[in-house]
This record gives C-alpha cells, sequence and structure tokens, in this order.
C-alpha cells in the first residue's frame, strides 16, 4: 500500500517548506498575460513542466468541439492611453490587467467622453483595478482604479492597444502520472487568467508540486493533471477525449487554494460520489471546513459535471469566488495568497487522496465471535501505546465490519475514527492473517 | 403552455378584486340552513351553479353506498322555544344555528328542567351559540348562548320544531372541466354546513369562482370540482365513481380557507405525492405557512385517502379546524372571512395548480459540456435584465439537470428557484432548440 | 393474545415489590466470588435455578470453541498478605476483589518493593478496591484501597493465594420457556464478575424473575435465558448452538439495571432491527432515556453482533459501563443497586416484549371509504369514555393504515400513540370484523 501525505511529500521532494515553494511558483508565474489562448499560456506551462513532465497540446482555431468553436489565438505585446499632455496615464507594462482581455487592437485620438466608453473601474473599491475581457466579442477597453478614473481631466486622448487575433492555436497541458491501475483520478486547473495570484495561479502551483510528489510514488491509480484555459479549454479536452472519460474514477478541479479563508469543498453533481465522501470524510476530521452542494455555475467541474458525461468531480477551494472582495481585482496579489494556507490546501488534497488510494473492501477470515486478539498478542501491543485503547477500537470496528459490505471509509464514518486508524487496524489484521482483502476492490 | 395565475384570473374574468367577489358569494350563503341532505344543500348548489356548469345529483334515501347508507332526507320550516310568559325566547327564523341538525320533529310543553337536557351551550364562551347535530340518531335539541341559558327562570315551556326526515335523496353538485388531458385534479369542498362562513362556505366560494376561471382555459388537466355533503357525500360520490377514481392524478380538498390565518397543508396519506411537493414548492416561496402530515381525522381527504383508494389528496386550509375558538360556533360569521384571506388561498392554489399543469421533463439536446449560450445571443439577453443573474442560473441548472430524470419541479427544489423561473428558463432554452420535451410527460 | 406487564408479573407472581425481591436476589448473590470459570458461577446458577427451570452446562477445559480455547477452570479457596509485625493486612474473606481474578497460587516472603509490582490502586478513589483480572495470562496480584497502599511501611511481607488451575470445566446455565412458536428471544446475561452488584447481579437478578414470570404465562415466542461467563461464555455458546440460532428472532442482553441513572438502549449492529424499533417506541413514551448505537465493544453484543452471526441482539442498561465512577470497584455494591431502578429496568423490558409478542399486520376488511363506526356502536362505546377521542383516534389509525404493509408498531409510530393503545384498538375492530389479520405475521 502507499501512503499519501503531507509530511510524506516533504521527505521525498526533500522540500522543508512545500507552502513557500508554491509561493515561489506563484510569484514567477504572476507577471506573465495569460489569457485563454495565446503566448502567456504557453509560457505558463513552460514553467509548470519543470515540475512535472507535461504533454503540450495545441489545438487549431476553428477547430470544432463540442458546441463550440476553438477561438481566434489572442496576444498583445503593448498598450497604453496618453492624456492630453501626452503623458502615459495606463500602461499595460505596469500591469496586464489594464487591458481588458481580448481587446483589439487600437491605435486612435479620442475625447474623454468618447474614452469613458471603454474605461471600465470599481467604485466601490476605488483603488483597485478590475479583472475584465472581452472573449467572444470584439471589443476593447482599459480598466483602471476608479480614483484614477475621477481624476481624468478633459481633453484629447491617445489610446494604443497593440493585440492581434489570429488563426493559431489554443493551448493546454495534460500530465499522466501512471499507477498500478488505469482507472484515472482527474486533477484539473485553469491557466488563463493573467496577474491574479489565488484565481488561479494558486492552483497552478499547487497541482504543479503534487505533481513533482505523485511521479515520486508508484500509486495505485493513475493520475491525469490538466492544465487548461478555462471552459473552452474543458470543453476542447473533453471533445478530444470523450472515448477514455469511463476511466477517470475521481476528479477534483483544484482553484482558490491560496487565501487566508477555511477549505470549501463543492460537491459533485452526483452529490455521493466517493469523492464527496472522502472530502467529507477528512474535513471532518480537520476543523474548519464547509462543504456546499453542487451548482452549474463555478469553474470546469460545469463542464465535466454536465449530464452527458457526468463525471464524478468536485471542487477544492478556500473562500469560493466571488464571496471574498479581491476576486477579480488586482488586490488579488502575491501578498493575498499565503504559503501556510498554501500548504494546508495541498496538505487536506493530499488526505483526501490516501483516502482513495487505500480505500478496500476485506472480509473477516473469523467472522463467528471475536477472535481471540490476546492470543496473538495484539493486545499487549495496544496496551504498551498511549493511544492503545483508540486502537483497540479501531481493530474491533474493523473485524466487526468486514463482511464485505463495507470499505475501510464506511468503517471510518460508522465508527467515528479518522481512516489513517481505520486503515492501520486494518494492516495489522491482515498482518495476523484475520482480515482477506476483497478482490473487486483496487489491488 | 397554459399558465394559471391570480393576476391571470382577475384579467380573464375582468375581476379586480376576486376576495371581495367570494365574500359576496358567501354572504348569499350564510343564511341558508343546510345540512347533508335537504333543500339548503339544493339551493346552496343553485347558487354555485351561476358560478360553474353544476350537475345536480340525487341520490335516493335508502341507496347502500359503500359501508354506508344514505339516510332519510331531512328538511326544516321552523322551531321556537317559548317561555313561560309565552314569549319566544329561542328561534330558528334568527339563526338556524338554534336547531341541533337532523332534530325530529317535536311539539311539546315540559318543565325547564326536562327542556335542559336538550340544550347546549359553551360555558366558555358565554355570548356564542354552537354548531351541534344528531346524524343518524334520533333525538332533538336546540343551542344557545350559555349566558341565555343560565337567565331562563322555572315555569313550563313550549318547544316546537317543525322538521321532516322524509323518503327523499342527498343532493351533490359536480363539475368537469375538460382539458386536453383525460387526467384529472379533483378540487373538493363540503356543503353541509349551515350558517358557518369559514367552515365551509369560504371553500364553496373558493371553488366557485376557480371553476368560473378555469372554463376560460383550455387547461391541460381536467378539473373535477365536487360540492359534497360532508363523509357520506364522498362516500356516495366514491362509490358512484370508483371505476373511474384512477383518472384522478392529483387532489385537494378545500376548507377553512377565509380566516385571517396562515396558510395550512395537510398532506396526503402518501405524503410524497406530486401534489404534496407542489404545495411544499410553492409554500417554501411565499411566506409564512405550516404543512401537517395526514392523519386520519379532518374533512373528505380521510374518504379519498382511505386505504381501498389511497389517492393522492392533500387538504387546503388556513387555520386548521379546533385551532380557532370560533371553530363551529356562531362567531364563524360573515365578519370572521376577510376578502383579502380569500384570494390568498385561491392565488395560493393557484400557483400550485399552475406547478402541476406545466411541470414536464425535458433532455437536453446538448448534454455533453454546455452548450455555447453566448453564440446565441441568450447571455446578451439575461444581461440586460436586472434580474439577469439569477435568469442564468435558472438556464444553467435546467441545463444541467435536464437528462430525463427530473422534471422542472425537481430542478426548482435543487436549485432554490421558483418554479416559475425554473419554467421561464425552459421556454427560452425549448425556443433556442436545446430542450426536447420528454413524450412520457404530460403534453 | 398474550399481554405482558408489571403489573400482569406482580399479580400472577403475587409479588408486591418486583424490585425488592430482586434486591433479595442481589444480596443472596453479593458474596460468592465468581470468575469465569469455577464454583462461584455453579453456585451462583444454583441460585437462579431456584427461580426459572435451569439446564447447567459443564463444558471441558481444552475444548476449542470457535477461535478460542476453554481455560482451565480457576478456584480460589483463600489468600492474605501479612504485614512484617504477622498481621493480616489483605484477606480475601473480607472482600473477594482484593485477589486479582485467576490469580496464580503463591506463598512467599518478600520485600515491599517487590510487593508493590503486585499490588494495585485507584489513586483517584483512595478508598475503593478496584476490580482486576488476569485472565489466559499467569500472574498474580492483589487489588487494595490507595490509602492503604500509600501506608504499608518497608519490610519483609508474607504473600498467600490459595488457587488452583485445573482441567475441570466452564459453567453456565440456559432456560428454555417455550411458546407456541418455535421463534425465540435471546435474553442474555454475563455471572462471571465476584462482588459487583450492578456488574451483573443486577442483570442475573432480572432475568431470573423475569423467567419466573414467563413460565406463568402461554407466550407467543419462545424465550431462551442464557447465563453465561462474558466472553467465553457467549462464545461457547454460540460454538455449541450454530445450528440453532436462524431460530433467534429478537435479542437483549441485560446488563447494568440497577443504578439510579436513567435507562440506556444501544441498538443492535444492525441498527433498525424489531428489537430496536421496540425499545425506540417503548422509551419515546416512557421518559428520560437515551439510545446508542451500536458499537463492537460492551457486552456479549459484541459476539451476537459480529459478522458472522449478525443477530438482532441489542443491550439493556442504566448508566453505562465506564460512565459512572463506581464502575468495577467496591463502590458498586448492595446499596448501589435500587429496587425502584430495577423495578423500571424490568418495567420496560416487559413493555418492549409485549410490542414484539403482540405486534401483527392487518388487512381492513372494509378498506374503501371509512366504515360507519357509529351504526357498530363503536362511537358511543368511545364517547363514554375520558380518553374517548384518544381512542377514536387509535381506531382510525389503523382503519387506514391496515394495508397489509404497516404492522401495529408501524402504526404506533406514524400516529405517535402509544403501541398499546394501538393493540387495543385493533382488538376491538377485530372484534367488530372490521380487520383480518394477516397470516404472514404470528399466530
Amino acid at each position: 500500500m502507499t501512503t499519501l501525505g503531507f509530511d510524506d511529500l516533504k521527505t521525498r521532494l526533500r522540500l522543508p517548506d512545500p507552502g513557500r515553494a508554491m509561493h515561489d511558483v506563484i510569484r514567477e508565474l504572476y507577471p506573465i498575460c495569460r489569457s485563454i489562448t495565446g503566448n502567456g499560456v504557453r509560457q505558463t506551462l513552460k514553467v509548470v513542466g519543470r515540475h512535472v513532465p507535461l504533454e503540450i497540446h495545441e489545438v487549431p482555431s476553428g477547430t470544432r468541439v463540442l458546441d463550440w468553436v476553438v477561438p481566434k489565438e489572442w496576444n498583445i505585446r503593448d498598450a497604453w492611453v496618453k492624456d492630453p499632455s501626452g503623458a502615459k496615464i495606463i500602461n499595460f507594462q505596469s500591469s496586464n490587467l489594464h487591458v481588458v482581455g481580448y481587446s483589439v487592437p487600437v491605435r486612435e485620438r479620442m475625447p474623454l467622453t468618447e474614452l469613458k466608453k471603454h474605461l471600465f473601474s470599481l467604485p466601490d473599491k476605488p483603488d483597485w483595478i478590475a479583472y475584465r475581457n472581452t472573449f467572444y466579442r470584439d471589443d476593447w477597453g482599459f480598466c483602471v482604479s476608479h480614483r484614477q478614473l475621477q481624476s481624468l481631466a478633459d481633453g484629447q486622448y491617445e489610446v494604443f492597444i497593440d493585440s492581434a487575433h489570429t488563426d493559431g492555436s489554443l493551448t493546454y497541458g495534460e500530465a499522466l502520472i501512471a499507477g498500478r491501475s488505469s482507472r484515472e483520478i482527474l486533477l484539473c486547473c485553469h491557466v488563463c487568467h493573467p496577474s491574479l495570484a489565488n484565481d488561479n495561479l494558486s492552483g497552478i502551483s499547487l497541482l504543479a508540486l503534487l505533481g513533482r510528489y505523485l511521479v515520486e510514488l508508484s500509486p495505485h491509480f493513475s493520475y491525469r493533471l490538466l492544465f487548461l484555459p478555462v471552459t473552452i479549454g474543458a470543453i476542447t479536452w473533453l471533445a478530444r477525449n470523450e472515448s477514455a472519460l469511463s476511466k477517470i474514477e475521481h476528479g477534483v478541479v483544484v482553484t482558490l487554494v491560496g487565501d487566508a479563508g477555511g477549505i470549501t469543498y463543492k460537491r459533485s453533481r452526483r452529490g455521493d460520489a466517493a469523492i464527496d465522501r472522502a472530502f467529507a470524510h477528512v474535513l471532518k476530521h480537520a476543523g474548519e471546513h464547509q462543504i456546499v452542494d453542487f451548482t452549474p455555475y463555478g469553474y470546469d467541474e460545469r463542464q465535466f459535471c454536465s449530464p452527458g458525461f457526468d463525471l464524478p468531480v468536485g471542487c477544492l477551494m478556500r473562500t469560493p469566488h466571488g464571496e471574498f472582495p479581491e476576486y477579480h481585482t488586482s488586490a488579488d496579489d502575491l501578498a493575498f495568497v499565503k504559503p501556510e494556507a498554501l500548504a494546508d490546501s495541498l496538505a487536506k488534497l493530499l488526505a483526501v487522496l490516501d483516502v482513495l488510494e487505500n480505500n478496500r473492501s476485506y472480509l473477516s477470515e473469523n467472522p463467528k465471535g471475536e477472535p481471540q486478539l490476546g492470543r496473538r498478542g495484539i493486545y499487549r501491543a495496544m496496551a504498551e501505546r498511549a493511544d492503545g485503547s483508540a486502537r483497540e477500537m479501531a481493530l474491533l470496528w474493523v473485524l466487526n465490519q468486514s463482511d464485505g459490505k463495507h470499505s475501510l471509509l464506511d468503517i471510518a464514518d460508522r465508527s467515528g475514527y479518522p481512516f489513517e486508524s481505520i486503515r492501520e487496524a486494518a494492516s495489522l489484521l491482515q498482518e495476523h492473517k484475520l482480515l482477506r482483502e476483497l478482490e473487486e476492490g483496487a489491488s
């Protein structure tokens, strides 16, 4: 059996502070101007590829994918606005959030009143710059702080956006880390937002580090890590992999995992999939958290959980999108994501993966009455440990419930003991030939 | 699709104040002396027949109906008690509640002590007259206020009841308003209580007005409205229509719908019938209310929900019988029933009927991934409305859940959105050829 | 039908105070030195045999039973410790708790430091003597109060234990009280603890008195009463009766039923067995109590509920083991068990047995509409009783639910009325030929 856990990750990767390591990845990715297509995604995946062996896919503009079409590729070199005095008052080079994503190219002079139709601000957050885009619609614009917007004097402004929409491709990254089984766990994040740290550099950095760890293990499941532009990326991947979806046993979309809020798990559409039960179990034993029901909104769980696929894919977050004021603004920056929060998110996900990896069903070899544990020296072994009484209870629970109808997770849930204790009890009983693993389970 | 609703009713009937209109019907019916048989019922049904096309059934006394026998017909012309001075101190002409229903005829002189065996009062409500009857038992009596009872002086009293028990018939009214489907919704009220306004002139007036409205529509379901003497009327109708009961898809007994209390819905015996779910949904989105479990007591839901029929029939009330002090007394009068309460009861029932009429199941034509709503201009349509975000969510819910296993009501319940929003979303998606109606559903 | 109840027990046994009678049995059994084998068990069963016809089984040491082996028989005649002055400071004759159960024989002189390795006390309960044993492990020891332990002066002590481990047998008692059906109710208690009153002389005395009562009845079920040494006794009985276990319909382990705390029922492993539902029903109508889920710890329900047997056996207690400070100490004495608590425990168990004995399913002979109860004089009978309205409701519930799918216990639970009322209503309806008993039920 393979045990996955945060401490084991630290040891295997010789990484004393994984939270700091994730934050370093975020810092490196932060300046890049990403969108749903273009060189920003390619640069991002190059960084990720240093951590986990990544296959890069390029899907040509115009390709039909399910109900959608891969859009033209968008790239931008520069953009600015000069005021009547000729001073650059808005500058893409100082923050890529200033330019509305997918803006068409423009080079024009116009009065303030005309310019204002293309300027966007957040009146209730006057110092922050919003994140906006104009996907699937030809338009252009700039995002500015409300304070700056209000300070603009009348006059002629010069506007410049050096962008291009070309027949290129949509780019995404995929890593398959083979396990002993061909059954897969899907882990997915989005790679299309520009300089926003929590949304979703936090998810990218978490999967990059997790991937590094998984290649060091020989896990039971195969792990498929997807780094996708949101919506169109998931649609594209699903369209190209439809015949292989039946291999997916469990899945998690990872996003917004770096803020200081508590953990949130959003259930899959099924609501009672094994991934939902594993998260519920782990979080129940792990302090403050919330579990929310599936809704057809949010991130790419929307696509994985569409009715024609209905995959068992949930979503791991800390504070959900829209529930923190920094969401989709320049305040979602490097200071907003915390190494400790990143580490905690990774630790929780590892605990869940450990449940999925090790959840088995057993048959008691001695189902009639209790076996005599004392004769086998098992009670003595218990008595010597401080937590002996809890360990004895875990043994008795596993023996009592191992009738082939209850998995270790079932037993953990019924008994109230953490999965870890139940799994250790099962191992000890198996050593003593008191349990036999059921073949239908994972091997 | 047909939409049923209170505002639509007002428009179609050109009736600005339906609550007032119902109260007017109650005022007209109030003086009539009704019982389970006799001319009072016939007069009442004549008034109802001015609103809704009514078939009047006369079932001869002595007819065997299930375990029961139709009783003799009872009619009363006059009744009074004269005190020792010859003054009429109790007079049927001033309130028909004074005479115990089904009293045998009597003309006698007797001392006060003898008379008192036949006088009934309510000591804890000393100014009110009780409603009593002596169905299925030969006896006679008068109901008086406790204050009057205590004021009576000794002496010889003269008692007169000019009533008759004859071989006649039991009368009930029935209206079938044909819909596009032969499947029926049963709506039932009782017509056997004398001058009591809430119990049940409120129910009669509500069904009369609802019937007027239904004939203006071309509804999906056929509607069967029953105006029955309580218990024996329902038993009689069931006995005569046993072979047609399988057509009943949903049913509601309507009673006590005019008092100022909040709405109460009593579930059918099944507890989870569509009618139960529809009421739960509508009331959840409609403020203060209570939902109570089925009990084999109350009104004619007792008969419809007997184990040999077990029809999906619930009961709509405001304050339940026995839970308001005016119940079965002279204080249940014209002032006790409020036009606004009558209107609110009707509005709630219409909202429930609207759910039942329009509850369909659909299949997404694009179940794999989300369809691209933007390309179809649907997002733009949403964005222009103040409630655009809620409308967008309703669309996404309908798309996500339309796998053939979930009706619109299921989707409304899971999403938390009102049925109305979900139905509108489904209509819009159907227009855009994104949904296909399932044939098993209503057409 | 046979009605079981506490008042009936008093009458049939001509026993005005059954709680006192149980306490008397406890007083008689208290001084005996019991262990899992030996003469103490035999003496105990002899006393029980005066109340209920008991078959005594002797199973030779060394017999293989399931995963276990019957141990050597242990008997003890005397034991003491003398201090350096030669005074007997610890004496088995004054309390059999002083000697650790199953101690090997010893006659030695040793210094206090050596002796202390064999002395056990309870520092947080300094005046009480603990109960300990050394089953399945060769060792010896004495239990003393902590106060005494601390007062011991240095010097040479003389230790004497006159015990013997011999090839003998394990003893248990069994009473089968035949009912009309061969289906059995198993009632079990343990008989292996020395001078502890609540654990478990209370259980022994309760089953003794209950057995005396059951032989006076002609119950529906057959009752099997087991008086077993804990664990090894149950294992032994199960091994010897494996082929007959399918006859067991319900079962209860009875223990700790004499303390002043409220009733506790611990569910069977199945959790929703009829015995679990019967206890839930009775306790719900009987004041303060707690119902706890099954855990594979406690008394012999552990063995009966092992996965290879999974018998529907729960456990009746008052305060659970380990949750009262007197547990397994000399303070669990004759004063700790209360006649009223014993009586209450017996009364609750009888109420549960009454439910199991009388739980039937019926078919209404008149399922379509309500039958006319008035014509049959049933309403009049109701009206004459103070609780007439509750009785009428019970009748209506039984009529409404008697469709062959609901037992009387189901009806009692749904209606909220006590089983007793529902059963009486069913009897009355059966008298009037309105109900027919279903054959699949008990006859």
